[in-house]
């Protein structure tokens, strides 16, 4: 069976238009609530995308059902493991992953300066940035991550080939060069609105030409790192080029004292983003730890969205962000590794660490529940898409992108026992699992990570 | 230098009275507040023990040191990671490895009867038991844990299985055979108490003619699945023979409450095992997640200790341990990955679970401060062995066991730089790191698990 996997995604990755059909247990999420489990699906995939997806097919009905309908495919038996779509990480910075794990005594502001503006100063190295952007994008999607937002540094060569190597791995990517023209460390900050602009300008020129998998996006580091008039500038071309916008939002406390001082004028910290043209319905606003119901109300408002990002949160001395306020407010809210303020890699830790904070919350009554499965996963996959701007990415509803895991459990913390029902590995996976139980990894149905990688 | 090692191992393990001399990066605690980083130490290892600890040793000083001191041993240069000591588990159940994962959904009490009780019964199978054991110690061993205190079954002869591999594989351990006459299902509980004592007398029995690496523990199960008189029976063989005990306490409000009804007598969940003598210098206590001030006092007094199972107290629903309060009280504290009411494999993952608990605590004003990294790394190592009533366990002070991790970055989340410093691989190896970072696991000095295994 896995011969035909071979054969198939062999083939995919020459572009043909076999289709594939996968036969075997799927799960995947239709919204926040309602994540589908499927012992034995038939998934057919077609040109990069889903063609269907019909649940509760005997293995010996596949050959007639595809036949009833015209369809030539390659059938995949998932006759272990189950698939489901890949993980979607809405917030991290590809320059800092060198730094991985460090920072867990220091907070936002000191680790930028400390840790952080040394560490991307050194991108303007372009084989340092190769062999570490490289690096990142083989490990991440090792880690199943299929679509990742990345903050580059200020540097335009750098960020121009951090897209590129996302294209050439096939790794789904939002790439942003960092517009910051202040409070950065001498020799690592833009000399003028002007010239941050410009570099932006010349950076989303050379993103363009790029394969669509990979695509810019505006990124003012945050609020303190941008003058008023750059943030004006940037909210400006959003508004001109409809491109969406990565910012960090109500992070720390030193940080949010720090906005209330260099902007008097707004009311709170979303409302310095809105009065500047930068909270729209494709902003992507990590952390919000730090934010009261008016402000989500403003966030809401805008049609904005929340990156959390629990275990950098954790790490960085930040404190809990209140998630469940987020999606009681209707707020789209994805999730975000945010290496290096976060400390481990991809998205699965995060689904581990948003529970922990929630109900960590949730014991002390600070919060009506902890987050479910279907909230979690949700959020690691189709809330994320959602999140990104995706109405196309995220589950594996017909015409979805097939952007997806084969999760084989092969690490020491999975136990699994033949017949074992797919809810249980899936939940095993979530909270015990690793990168080694993902097998293959396909963006728009190209496999671009795996042991069976051919 | 792996040669060396190699041939050292090899001797070792064949009870040759070699030394072997570590040169290179230490890390090891040397009380809750000390942490000691030693770039450059000698560690000098004989019979199983550590003979010497020097710092700041040159590479160069290294064979005219030991000549001056007379000792002939293999030099092994530590040229990549550290050695550390191994970790100790100081609370985890064999049995239910195979659940491990699950039970996210439930609280104790029905995770009990729902997917414990059901899979332990089970072990009247040696086959099973075998199959099970084995791979437990394998996989554990490999994450780092030298020395484990498991609570097996009810079943002697599946209890002194897990002894006898234990012995076999070369891990510490302390073994307890269940104790529990009553609450628990109908096919899996004990006839009466002087059946269950009949049990214990006679896995004591069996128990204590194994190597000494392995020692059996007293284990009611909790108050709860033992009658009155058999918790009286086992603190009388506690008082007689001074063997230890291990039990949960205060893990979940549910089972308070049916603590406070069965034994109206006492006013504490703790005084109901000071009651029956089981509160001792040599007791270990998992979780203790609702205990107040007074309780405390009690646990304190009597010179007990806790075993803080983060992973297993959100896991189960069950809240969040006031770790600072018990160190207040100094009470000895290790840690627990309490497998499967914890949902990951070894201590690594506790060490980050429970600093992240400790800080949602601190986020909130519910406790002063996170846990610190001396504090988290002493209870993982030198902590969890006091807690087991080692005075030679936990560090390489001259004349501990060797019990000790060589940490060599190799999983996908570590970003180790060449010539990057031991205080940097050691955060990032405790927050992002993983069982693959462990290439070599000794105890007492005798090779038993890593890559480079003989």
């Amino acid at each position: 069976m896995t011969q035909n996997g071979l054969l198939d995604a062999s083939s995919s990755s020459r572009g043909t238009s076999t289709a594939t059909a996968y036969h075997g247990p799927v799960v995947h999420s239709l919204s926040l609530t309602q994540l589908e489990v499927l012992p034995s699906a038939l998934l057919v995939v077609s040109d990069g995308r889903v063609v269907s997806l019909d649940k509760d097919v005997a293995r010996a009905d596949v050959s007639h059902l595809l036949a009833s309908r015209g369809v030539s495919a390659d059938i995949v038996h998932v006759d272990e493991g189950f698939l489901c779509p890949g993980l979607i990480d809405t917030h991290t910075h590809a320059p800092q992953y060198p730094n991985n794990g460090l920072g867990g005594s220091l907070e936002l502001l000191p680790w930028l300066q400390t840790l952080t503006f040394p560490l991307e100063t050194r991108f303007s190295d372009l084989t340092l940035a190769r062999r570490i952007f490289s690096q990142v994008i083989d490990r991440t999607l090792a880690a199943g991550t299929t679509t990742s937002c990345y903050y580059s540094t200020l540097h335009v060569d750098a960020s121009v080939l951090l897209a590129q190597l996302c294209a050439e791995a096939g790794q789904r990517a939002f790439v942003g060069r960092c517009s910051m023209n202040r409070f950065c460390s001498d020799d690592y900050v833009e000399a003028s609105t002007a010239s941050s602009m410009a570099s932006t300008k010349a950076f989303l020129a050379q993103v363009s030409s790029l394969p669509s998998i990979v695509k810019p996006i505006l990124t003012p580091r945050f609020a303190i790192s941008c003058t008023p008039d750059l943030l004006s500038a940037l909210g400006e071309l959003a508004a001109q080029t409809g491109l969406p916008i990565q910012t960090h939002i109500a992070e720390n406390t030193s940080e949010c004292a720090e906005i209330r001082r260099l902007f008097p004028a707004s009311a709170t910290y979303a409302g310095v983003y809105a009065a500047h043209g930068l909270l729209t319905p494709r902003t992507i606003l990590a952390h919000a730890v730090h934010l009261d119901d008016a402000e989500r109300d403003v966030i809401a408002s805008h049609g904005a969205g929340i990156s959390h990002c629990p275990a950098s949160n954790t790490n960085l001395n930040s404190g809990a962000a209140r998630v469940l306020d987020m999606l009681a407010h209707g707020i789209k809210v994805g999730l975000g590794s945010d290496c290096s303020g976060g400390c481990s890699l991809g998205i699965l830790p995060q689904i581990r660490d948003a529970r922990t904070v929630s109900r960590s919350l949730a014991f002390e009554g600070l919060a009506e529940r902890g987050l479910s499965i279907a909230e979690l996963f949700h959020m690691a996959t189709l809330g994320g898409a959602s999140l990104c701007g995706f109405d196309d990415v995220g589950n594996f509803a017909p015409g979805a992108q097939f952007d997806a895991l084969w999760v084989k459990p092969r690490s020491p913390g999975m136990w699994v026992e033949d017949g074992e029902a797919v809810e249980s590995v899936f939940e095993k996976w979530l909270f015990t699992g690793d990168d080694r139980d993902i097998a293959t990894v396909w963006v728009q149905g190209r496999r671009v990570a795996g042991a069976e990688k051919a």
